[in-house]
């Protein structure tokens, strides 16, 4: 099931996702349980919303060796962590704000899971049991601050820093499906997310021996090689196989 | 006046605090306005909650020169931010739990700030205007861990590694107020929240150029000199001058 949010005659809505349709959702927490409402929309003009509503968005870095390579970093013993602030998140077909001051955007393509319940402390089994979904992020990273701050928090927190979306896909499983990014249908990025150093649930069970994850929460799971800049009035489309594509353009602050 | 959220008749409820009672603040958002229960409870036996509830918790590393210089680090030409995760909020009298595989567990204090309304690229004016009030985080590190990671993330986002409390004080202005951390009743830290090198109100609208920043979101100031390690059964209080002490005690995993 393809599940987004949009906004539905003026209302933010969970939806199902049908095709070139949408039905509304009418439970309150659809990650629970699903009331679908009979009537459909037509997609076409649909403004999307991020899809869901994080408390906290964790990200890793350095997941794929290809990546660990063109960063001329060395792979770490243990997932590096960080956090997105959710004041970043942008929806499908949003507009990245290239910021003042900064000299290099770039893009960075990754496959997001999405919780339905709180996990602390969990198994790969429980952990695998409360994913939600998969959707796309494209970890939008300010690479000339991230050298000079060290810490990369800042680089990585401009608002509209969180593309996600376009919707969640309650089927996907994680195998040898294709990661990609494209700038003005130029292929950057070319992965398999089969070549992730810690799959999405490992990186589930690591990061919930730290912190407990909520229902709704996000966890990026790194990008591949082949990361570069963005400018104004390029488009950036993030693919994963099995979900969709996430687009978005960039434009002046 | 002092403003606290504390579980009441088994709801949390924002309340005022005046001597050694509360009064109920009946208002949905009393960072908008404030109506207030005429009735009286007693503080005693009373559990606290943290005296927010953050969409972020923003964080700046080395902001007081002596810290800087015994991290052996240099001054940076701006502020260095990270973030902490809202999973790790812990009320005063909250116990911090020393996490398996930690070997230094450090105290922080540090001077909060709590906002009343969103700012983003405001002026000093406005983000002057935007505070709600002060309170006091301990931001606990696992130095250990901050040191093999480099990225501070982990070392600092555990369940539990964000004591704030023990209530905000919305008249409290930023000055040369003695900040302190005992643990057991020995002073570790004692400097003037003077010797930060950017001030609350620089801080915001340092961090709202970057991102926007809402209403009961916390901005964390920057830990003095004299960091050091906690054990099992610690007794640890932070204490800022007009505003109170936020004490809390390690236990076991």
């Amino acid at each position: 099931m393809k599940i987004a949010r949009v906004l539905h005659q003026g209302e933010k809505k969970w939806v199902l996702i049908d095709g070139d349709v949408y039905r509304v959702i009418t439970s309150l927490c659809p990650w629970e349980n699903m009331d679908i409402y009979p009537e459909s929309f037509s997609l076409q003009n649909t403004t999307f919303l991020p899809p869901t509503i994080p408390s906290k968005i964790v990200a890793v870095g350095l997941n794929y060796q290809d990546h660990i390579q063109e960063m001329r970093n060395t792979r770490a013993e243990e997932p590096i962590l960080f956090l997105k602030p959710s004041s970043a998140l942008l929806p499908h077909l949003g507009e990245i704000v290239y910021p003042s001051g900064v000299s290099r955007l770039d893009y960075e393509a990754e496959l997001a899971i999405i919780l339905k319940r709180s996990i602390k402390n969990d198994t790969f089994d429980e952990a695998q049991n409360a994913i939600w979904g998969f959707t796309i992020c494209n970890d939008v990273t300010a690479r000339d601050l991230q050298s000079k701050d060290q810490q990369w928090t800042r680089s990585k927190s401009f608002d509209t820093f969180c593309p996600l979306g376009p919707w969640l896909e309650t089927e996907f499983i994680e195998n040898n499906q294709t990661i990609q990014c494209k700038v003005n249908n130029q292929i950057k990025q070319n992965s398999k997310i089969s070549n992730r150093i810690w799959k999405g649930v490992e990186l589930l069970v690591f990061i919930s021996s730290v912190m407990t994850l909520n229902a709704l929460d996000v966890v990026i799971t790194g990008t591949p090689s082949g990361i570069g800049p963005m400018k104004v009035g390029d488009v950036v489309e993030a693919t994963v196989d099995g979900i969709g594509t996430l687009q978005n353009t960039i434009v002046h602050h």
